[in-house]
């Protein structure tokens, strides 16, 4: 493959080095570990359960292979496996979440469950998360307000890595948004975006290959153009969504500056560059001026808007549309945002979940740190 | 300018032929052309004031230019100037309202008013709009909701110039999402932005110039790359925001697709191709499963999460934050969402509001058939 010119990059991800896993065998494993870590029964089934469902459904970089990373924040105090999560604030249909430093995993899906009921009194619920930590995938979140005939929301802050639009300074996260609203003979409509060009676990890959990233994606420490996968060591950022002016990085970055707003600036979390860093080994912001990462987790019940049968008929006939649309001559068919996450899913549960290898050695070492097997 | 290659394109933008129009004497105009087509007097006055917010702000396709379009869609029946606008259903936080074929510019104020007011009575307030017409700027929805110390969104569905990721049929209009947050001592944070790569605005300027597109912002009827800004009568289409599949384009896709489902899926306004257009020479849709066009505006009370000054001081820091980024060398500063087009009010409230010649024209012919002076 030509250096810059990454044309089969998509075919190219499917053929690296991996072993395949059983969901059940690592749905036992991370359980476990989080039981280990001093998670409540409860609490372990609920982690893993979102961490795997990042797997399941095809984004690799969100789940298992991130397990030790939470493990090794846990070593480091910063997240508590025993959280008091409270409300710190509420109206009929806000609130505000005190993670209590606890997982992600947990605290979102806490907040979910507030949104969904504060929904269903009053027809929606919103609520604002402080001192939380990384919670996976955002999709996972906005799906649990599917079975309620909810439509759901979810987006988290993130350490930065993203420069604005002309600055050479890393001031956001990847700031995903999710959305997800259910259907009636289709499958819901799942859309899970982060707000850059391209997602840091696609840059990891290149990584691992010592192979360049396609244009745009990118910009090295002084904000210039590059290729460089590896340089968000050397002090370069990712692009938001849209990579240069011309073509609408400022809305990009405008984006990630609301899932900043709503997930930080409401709760009293930190936010642009000063929220803390995944990776332990990573330096801590030089101030902290909110508690912990943010997130924001929405429900709306569609039956205060009109009958839910009514509205899944209409996202049928909407999805229909799409999937009727016409394709370009050479390219794949029209997707619907979920159609290819739900597909890796109903897969990976009957055929296993490819790890790489150095996930499964990864994962070794946890295994062996609180002696378990994998 | 060699052709493909629009270097200084925004320079350019600024350097057209114009005249200068104060703001009074376009609004005594505007108000008087919106009472000739029979709407109140506070209903003149409301959608004078919605679309000169466009001419204020800088956003020049959504102003006064567009007068004439209003007046055409009214002649042919398609916006009635006196609508019974009402409540479809509603609960505490929601409502749906229909908006009798009016006025965008009125249906859209009476929309956000009915969220601001759930706002205030339980935290947040979120308005469903089917059955209603073109509404200028989102911004100026969101924006109402500053001055009562709350968050404010808007967005609304369009009829189709944009084709999903994979396909060369148009399915979604440009599909604008908008929020404002107040700040403190610092301006308020406004973001308003097609979720498209380039706004069709920026399009129709450079047809008027017959000068090429920067490449990632149009392909053609099959849907191959183009650079052609008379695409779009060739059977082309705009594209989402990201241009391609590879710079995340299936983002723009589907935040576009999640526009059109809070605006009309949940509302029962017409979705995906089948919107009605603006132009009143387009030909209507095959069909038409819902009423209208659909908006979504929603506000949330930040004293429902947090006290207001302690998040407008976050935000009065997280904007300072953002203006003290590095730069670019050779580069603008860093821009905050909302400043270009503060500073292009400011400038335009003193100096007057630059119009293109055709578009006085077209103002012209407009006073020419209601009598009016312009």
């Amino acid at each position: 493959m030509p250096r810059g010119h990454p044309g089969h990059f998509y075919l190219f991800l499917c053929t690296m080095n991996t072993d395949l896993f059983s969901f059940v065998r690592l749905q036992t494993f991370t359980e476990a570990v989080f039981l280990k870590m001093g998670c409540s029964p409860s609490h372990a089934k609920m982690a893993t359960e979102a961490l795997l469902a990042a797997d399941l459904r095809g984004i690799d970089s969100h789940g298992v292979a991130r397990l030790s990373g939470y493990v090794r924040l846990w070593e480091a105090g910063r997240i508590n496996a025993s959280p008091s999560i409270r409300i710190v604030h509420e109206t009929p249909s806000t609130a505000v979440l005190d993670g209590d430093s606890g997982l992600g995993l947990v605290v979102a899906q806490e907040a979910m469950d507030i949104a969904i009921k504060k929904a269903r009194d009053v027809g929606t619920g919103w609520v604002s998360v402080q001192n939380s930590n990384h919670f996976g995938i955002a999709g996972y979140y906005a799906m649990m307000a599917l079975q309620h005939d909810m439509i759901g929301m979810a987006m988290t802050n993130a350490s930065p890595l993203v420069a604005p639009t002309f600055s050479s300074d890393k001031m956001l996260g990847t700031n995903p948004i999710a959305v997800a609203a259910p259907a009636g003979e289709q499958p819901a409509f799942v859309a899970d975006l982060a707000t850059t060009t391209a997602a840091n676990g696609k840059l990891e890959i290149l990584q691992r290959k010592n192979l360049d990233t396609p244009s745009g994606w990118v910009q090295d420490k002084e904000g210039l153009a590059s290729t460089d996968a590896h340089i968000l060591k050397k002090g370069g950022a990712l692009l938001p969504l849209g990579s240069d002016r011309e073509h609408g990085s400022h809305k990009g970055y405008a984006l990630g500056a609301i899932v900043d707003v709503f997930s930080a600036l409401l709760s009293g979390a930190n936010y642009a560059p000063w929220v803390p860093p995944f990776p332990v080994y990573v330096p801590m912001p030089s101030r902290q001026p909110g508690k912990g990462i943010g997130h924001f987790l929405g429900a709306l019940r569609i039956d205060a808007f009109r009958p839910a049968n009514e509205f899944k008929r209409s996202m049928d006939d909407w999805i229909g549309g799409f999937r009727g649309a016409a394709s370009i001559e050479g390219q794949q068919k029209v997707i619907v945002p979920g159609d290819p996450e739900r597909e890796a899913q109903q897969h990976r549960m009957k055929q296993g979940i490819p790890l790489e290898s150095s996930v499964v050695k990864d994962l070794q070492q946890v295994a062996d740190q609180f002696s378990l097997t994998l």
